[in-house]
C-alpha cells in the first residue's frame, strides 16, 4: 500500500539517466525499475498516531481557467491537542511528497511528538497523483498519457497546498492561526518553496533534507555519488575499493558465456539476469539507499535495516575469508540491504509497485537533477551526466520534453544566498552530511532567519523521525534546535499580532 | 492602435458591477462598454524613444505540460545606453498590462529618462493576450471563447516575464546584470508581485498605483468611490452637490414620456440613448477617470485634459448662470473630459475598440475587486457590492466562474504589513492620493525596503510619466526619491557581487 519515498525514485532516476530505453508510453520497461520496493509496500503505522481522513476538493489547474474536472485530495487530521482558533492555535502542516500520505505520516514522527508541546494541530496532505489523491477519478487514467499527467507539477501541488490550508482555516475560522510547514525530501523542497511562493500562508518551514539546488549547474554532478562513496570510504578503505573493483568484473562477466548465469546464481536472483548492467544497477541502488538510511540506530525506513548499515555492509564486506571472491564479498555485504531480515530466499528484480511512475515523471519534466560519477573520487562506474539522453528517453518514454531550467527560472537557486540575504525568512534546512543529498541543499545559514542546521553524522531527514531511546545527542540537540526556532516563528508571530491588537 | 490602461477597464468593470446584462458569448453588448475608448486610440509616440521591436516564443501554460502552442510575445527593447554584461549594466524592464505595449512606453517617460544616469538597457515586454501577443496566432481565435482564453492569467504572465529575462540575459551573456521592475496599475501590481515571487529574477520593483489589496475585504469596498468624491469636494462642495443630485435626475427623466430623447439631446448624444442607465454609467466613468488623471498639468493620458480638470470641471459647473438646470451644469463639466478639444460634434456610447476584452476577461475570472458606493461619503449613487451579480453576469458572458479569493491566496493581501515585515525587500509602492486606486494600495512602509512614496497631490502613475517643465517641486522630489532607493538597490547588489567575488 505504501509508496516510495522521494530518495527512491530519485535514485530511480539515477539509474535511468545511466543509460536509455526504447519504451513505449506509458512508462518504461520494468528493467529500469527500482529493485527492491514491493519489499517495503507494507505500512508500519505507529500505534500513536491517530488521525482522520478527509477529502477536500481541488482544482486540477490553479493558473488557468480551463475548464478540467476537479479531483479529491486526500488529508489526515488530527486536532486533539489544538488550542482551537481563539487561542490562536498553530496548524502544523506537513507538505506531501511523492507517495501514499499515510507513509510520509508513519515516517514523520517528530511532527507529531511536537504537536501538544504547541497545542497544534496536525495536517498530512497527500500530493496530488500519488495515493489516493488521483484526478480523472482514478489511477488509470491520470497516468494514462501526457495529457493527464501534465498537471502533475510542483507548482500545482503548492497551490494545492494555499488553496487547502486557506479554505481549511476559513471553514475553522482559524484564519488567525499561523501554520508551520514540514517536509522531507521533496517534501522539504514543498516545505521551502512553499515558505517562499506564500508567506502569507505559513509563518515558517522546517525542509530536512531538501536538495533544492540540486538543478542546473548549481552543484557539481558529481556531488552526490561522491557523497555516497565517501560514506563507505569513511568506514572502511578496502570495501569502497570492493566495491569500485567491482563493476568492471561483473561487466565482463556478464560478457562470458554463461556469465549471466553465473551472475544470477552468485547473487541469487529469482529469475535470469537480462543483462549485467541490471545487476550493477540493483547494486547501486542499494548503495544509494543506504547512504540515505545511514541511520545510527536500526530503522525500517526504506528497508529493515541494522543501525549505521554502511558500517554493517563494510565489515561483511571485510570479514569474507582470504580468498573470497570480490563478486562473493559484494554479495555478503549487499545482503544487508536487500535482505538484512534473513528471510529472502531469492531476489526480484523487477518488482514494479505503483506510485513510483509519478516521480519519473516528474523527473522527465521540471525535476531534471544532472548527476555524474567522477573516475578519481566516486567508487562507481564513471559517467557524465548527459541531458541529451535524458531528454531523448523522456520523449520516449512520455512523449514529454523536459524543462530543464523552469525550476531555477520558478524557484530560484542560482546565488542562493545573495539572493535570499535580505528577502525571505524563517526556514530551516536541516542535513545530515552522511546523506547523499546533502550536497544538493543548503548548508550554510542564508541569513538570521533562513539557517541551514547540519549534523555530521545525519542521514536522509532522520531528524523527522520519530525519537528513539538510541537517538545519539546531536540528534537529540538538533531537534531541540528546531523546536526552538519553531518557537521563536510563533512568539514573534503572537506578538505582531498582540501589537496589531493594542496598536 | 492603442488600447487602454488599467484605470479605465477597472472603471468599466464597476460600471458593469451596477447592472448585470444577459449577453451571449463572447463578450457583453457595447451597452456597457466604455464610451470614449475610440477618442484615445492614437498613440502619442514620443520621438525621443527609440527601440526596436522584437519577439520572443513563450509557452502557452508555464504550470503544466500539457501540448499546447506556444505563442510569440512581442518586445521593445533598447540598449543604446546598457553598459553592457562585463560592467553588470542594469536591465529596466517594465511588467506590461492590458494593452499594446507602445502605449505603456509612451506613456512612461520616466523609464526612459532614468536609463542613461544608470547605464540601463530598457526592456518593454507586451502582456499575453494583448496587443501583437496574442495566443493561436491571432486575436480571433485567442478571445473565442472561455477554453482559448484561459491562459489570460497573472501567474501566467509573471511566469513570461521570469522566462524571458532569464532567456535574454543568458542569451546576453548577461545573467549577472540586475533587472530593476517597473510597472503602473496593473503593470504596477505585476512588478509588486513579480518581486515577491520571483526576487531571484529582479532585484527591485517600482509599483505605480497598483491597488494589490483591491480585493475581498481588505479595504471597504466603497475606498474608490469615496475617493473621486473627495477629490470633487475639494474642489468645490456645490460641484460635488450638483453631480450628486443629478443622478435621480437623469432616472426620473429617463422614465418620463420622451425623457430619454431629452436626456440625449441635452448630452448631445449621436444617437437615442437606450436608458438613462447609459447615460448615468457614461458620466460615472468620466468622474472616476478624471480622478484619476488629475494631473496638475495639461496631459493627454487617458483623453486630452487641462491640468488639474477636476477643478475645471468644478468651475464650468459652478460658473453656471443662476438658474441653470442641473443637467445642464453637469453637461457643461463632463465637456471637459469628452471634448476639452473642443472637436466633438456629438458624442458615442457605443465605441468598442479592441484590448478591453482581455481585461474584462480577467475580472471575471481573478480580479474580482469589490466595489460599493456609500449613501454618506459618495456623490455616486449608492450600491452595495454583490459578489453573486459578479458572477452571474461573468457565468453569461464568459462561460466562467471567477474566482474572488485566488488573489489573495496566490499573492497574499490581509494582514500584509505584518506578513511582510521580515519577508521580501526592495518594493516601492508609490501612490498619488488624489487617484481612486490608492485606497487599494500600500501607503504605508511595511520595513526598511519594501516603501511606501505617497503625493497628497498625485494622481494615476503620475511619476511614471516624463518630465515636463511644469512638474511641481514635490514631483520631482518624489522621482528623486525613487531613483535614489533603485541606485540602493544597485549598489547593494554590486556589493554583494564584490563581496562574493574577492572572498
Amino acid at each position: 500500500m505504501a509508496t516510495p519515498p522521494f530518495p527512491l525514485v530519485l535514485s530511480f532516476l539515477i539509474l535511468l539517466s545511466l543509460s536509455s530505453s526504447a519504451n513505449s508510453y506509458p512508462p518504461r520497461s520494468s528493467k529500469h525499475a527500482p529493485r527492491f520496493l514491493g519489499k517495503f509496500s507494507h505500512l508500519h503505522q505507529p500505534t500513536d498516531q491517530k488521525y482522520e481522513t478527509r477529502y477536500f476538493e481541488q482544482r486540477l489547474d490553479h493558473f488557468s481557467f480551463a475548464d478540467l474536472p476537479s479531483f479529491r485530495q486526500k488529508y489526515l487530521i488530527n486536532t486533539q491537542h489544538w488550542l482551537g482558533p481563539s487561542r490562536l492555535g498553530p496548524i502544523l502542516f506537513y507538505c506531501g511528497n511523492e507517495g501514499n500520505i499515510e507513509w510520509f505520516a508513519a515516517n514523520t514522527g517528530f511532527v507529531w511528538e511536537i504537536a501538544p508541546r504547541f497545542g497544534a494541530m496536525i495536517i498530512f496532505p497527500e500530493h496530488r497523483y500519488y495515493g489516493e489523491s488521483m484526478p480523472y477519478g482514478s489511477r488509470e487514467i491520470a497516468y494514462k498519457n501526457a495529457s493527464t499527467l501534465s498537471y502533475l507539477t510542483a507548482e500545482q501541488a503548492l497551490a494545492d497546498y494555499a488553496v487547502f490550508i486557506t479554505e481549511l482555516k476559513r471553514n475553522l475560522s482559524a484564519q488567525a492561526c499561523p501554520v508551520v510547514l514540514f517536509g522531507g525530501s521533496y517534501g522539504g523542497m514543498l516545505a521551502a518553496w512553499m515558505r517562499l511562493k506564500y508567506p502569507h500562508i505559513a509563518i515558517g518551514a522546517l525542509a530536512s533534507s531538501a536538495p533544492v539546488l540540486q538543478f542546473e549547474d548549481i552543484v557539481p554532478p558529481e556531488t552526490y555519488y561522491d557523497i555516497v562513496s565517501n560514506d563507505f570510504r569513511r568506514e572502511s578503505i578496502s570495501c569502497f575499493n570492493t566495491i569500485k573493483e567491482s563493476w568492471d568484473i561483473i561487466a565482463s562477466k556478464g560478457e562470458e558465456n554463461d556469465g549471466l548465469n553465473q551472475l544470477t546464481k552468485a547473487f541469487h536472483f529469482c529469475r535470469k539476469l537480462d543483462s549485467s548492467e541490471d545487476l550493477s544497477d540493483w547494486l547501486d541502488s542499494a548503495y544509494s539507499y543506504l547512504a540515505m538510511a545511514d541511520y545510527p540506530y536500526p530503522a525500517d525506513f526504506l528497508m529493515p535495516l541494522p543501525g549505521n548499515p554502511i558500517k554493517e555492509l563494510c565489515r561483511r564486506i571485510d570479514s569474507c575469508p582470504d580468498g573470497t571472491s570480490t563478486l562473493q564479498r559484494v554479495y555478503e555485504g549487499v545482503n544487508v540491504y536487500y535482505n538484512y531480515t534473513g528471510t529472502v530466499d531469492c531476489f526480484n528484480l523487477d518488482d514494479d509497485p505503483h506510485g513510483m511512475i509519478g516521480w519519473d515523471w516528474q523527473a522527465c519534466t521540471e525535476m531534471v537533477m544532472p548527476f555524474a560519477s567522477s573516475k578519481n573520487t566516486s567508487m562507481f562506474p564513471e559517467f557524465e551526466y548527459n541531458y541529451a539522453d535524458d531528454e531523448e528517453r523522456c520523449l520516449k518514454d512520455y512523449n514529454v520534453k523536459p524543462r530543464p531550467t523552469w525550476i531555477s527560472t520558478e524557484f530560484g537557486g542560482h546565488d542562493f544566498k545573495n539572493v535570499l540575504k535580505k528577502f525571505g525568512s524563517n526556514i530551516i534546512f536541516s542535513n545530515g552530511l552522511l546523506d547523499p543529498w546533502s550536497g544538493g541543499s543548503v548548508l550554510e545559514d542564508v541569513s538570521e532567519t533562513i539557517v541551514a542546521l547540519v549534523t555530521e553524522k545525519g542521514a536522509h531527514h532522520l531528524d523527522l523521525r520519530a525519537a528513539t531511546d538510541e537517538d545519539p545527542d546531536w540528534l537529540v540537540d538538533q531537534r531541540e534546535s528546531e523546536v526552538k526556532l519553531i518557537k521563536k516563528w510563533l512568539q514573534e508571530y503572537y506578538d505582531n499580532k498582540r501589537a496589531t491588537f493594542t496598536a
